[in-house]
């Protein structure tokens, strides 16, 4: 129920908020979480539980579930594969010659001498890695802490940051947004790509500042962007990105799980059941990292 | 020297025709075959080798060994698993609606949903297979003989093509041209697949009827076509698939070897102290089947 709710901010209908224990939604109204003082666990319906980290009113101490879901996972693999081959194979360029009836064979490049860069490895990122390895591309991956995939070279922090994104020909954002992420790129990410670099952000909005991906397009820096997220959604009727040629963009639909109610709910069930049988809980918000 | 000359339909430069006893080529003009009596073996720069089967001056009895060259694969896959993500994902109709500023999120089928037919199963079709089961769409192939693939449902002969068109939402034409296979994919095919199907060409244009695909798409019992190959090339200016806004129009570069020489030439090689060692050579034609 708070899932409709919460569109129109309003106090959604509860019943008995003392009979509260378990909470399954997305973005809450803040007044959601008043007099729920019973609430042990909370269940995000979304792999993103940003908006719920930053709900003023969340109550503290109470373990937060992320909901990491095969479906939405696979939407994210394909919409990643789909793009990253989109900007490889100058798709974009050759439906540019049909407009104008322009037969031409474009120099190709092989998938091994493109560096894909990967940010944010958790499910996601790696799903995305795995299929794009078997495709022979390079990958490189960022994450904030150092992890091991196959295949893939990593950087891990801050500190390893300009290395990673000097080698990223086509970069992926897929990382949790949240305040130490806000805008990580921007202006000096940008100058940081490889000259005619690519963007697909599947992440969120926030991660990217816009302005100065507007800047990064105009001059070229970035020779194309794929643009799921965008800082307001819906994206503005007036915002530049819905016309600028080398921007592809997408209505925040790279992985939806809204149709797939009953494996969410599946996957809540199993969770719960955990719970109660006093096992760990799978995938729980990392409450120091927000991860 | 034959590739070059070949455009211009002159005799090349050939020195003298009784030292030649290889022939490494790509369309050759009917004259460059005049007294070549000792030719051995005939090497094609490219994988398919329709054009070279159909000259009227191709020696008989001289073996033709095609091109299998591994960049020349991976950018096959790469243009299909591209086309099914497109389809799948409704790509064509996000790119519509960014025409005209529309934020929706569009109904999403799981790729367990999707059905992918691929005609043609020898290293192209295995190869894509193997990415797009990976990405967990349901496969069907098709060929003439029957193959035993991991994971793909199999058909085989024209007993079966109805019954696997019927099952392809997603058709991926990879099939060899020749006599037998001219216009397999016409009218009588197009009712057979399932209505609102897709169709990826990456084979040849002679493959498909082109006349009974404009129906079909007008007709919208095919909702759209991603073709790389046409009967004639380059495509016409006048021709309607062009300006049809469900087809996307490759220039025949799905798959390109040309940049690679340096590949063909070490691949050639290799064959070559193969048939001087009196070893057996890599993919060489089967000239009962024209495969």
């Amino acid at each position: 129920r708070g899932h409709e709710h919460a569109r129109g901010h309003r106090q959604p209908e509860r019943g008995d908020p003392e009979e509260i224990r378990y909470a399954l939604l997305w973005k809450p109204p803040p007044a959601l979480f008043d007099d729920l003082r019973y609430l042990e666990v909370i269940f995000s319906v979304g792999a993103g539980v940003d908006h719920l980290v930053a709900c003023s009113t969340l109550p503290q101490g109470v373990p937060v579930v992320r909901m990491v879901e095969p479906v939405l996972t696979a939407g994210m693999v394909e919409y990643v594969v789909f793009n990253v081959i989109r900007f490889h194979r100058r798709m974009d360029e050759y439906e540019r010659q049909q407009k104008s009836g322009d037969w031409q064979v474009l120099l190709q490049a092989r998938a091994d001498e493109i560096t894909v860069g990967i940010m944010g490895l958790g499910v996601l990122g790696q799903a995305a890695a795995s299929i794009l390895t078997d495709m022979n591309y390079r990958l490189v991956g960022w994450s904030r802490t150092r992890k091991k995939i196959p295949g893939v070279q990593r950087f891990a922090g801050r500190s390893e940051l300009p290395d990673f994104l000097s080698e990223s020909q086509i970069l992926v954002i897929l990382l949790p947004f949240g305040a130490d992420t806000r805008h990580i790129i921007s202006r000096k990410a940008f100058c940081l790509l490889p000259s005619g670099a690519f963007i697909i952000n599947a992440g969120r909005g926030g991660l990217v500042d816009e302005n100065d991906l507007l800047s990064a397009l105009a001059s070229g820096q970035v020779a194309g962007a794929a643009l799921d997220v965008f800082q307001e959604e819906p994206l503005s009727l007036d915002s530049p990105f819905w016309t600028i040629p080398n921007v592809l963009v997408c209505s925040h639909s790279a992985g939806t799980s809204d149709h797939e109610n009953e494996r969410i709910t599946d996957i809540f069930c199993e969770n719960l059941r955990r719970y109660l049988a006093g096992e760990p809980l799978l995938n729980m918000l990392d409450t120091a990292t927000m991860y």
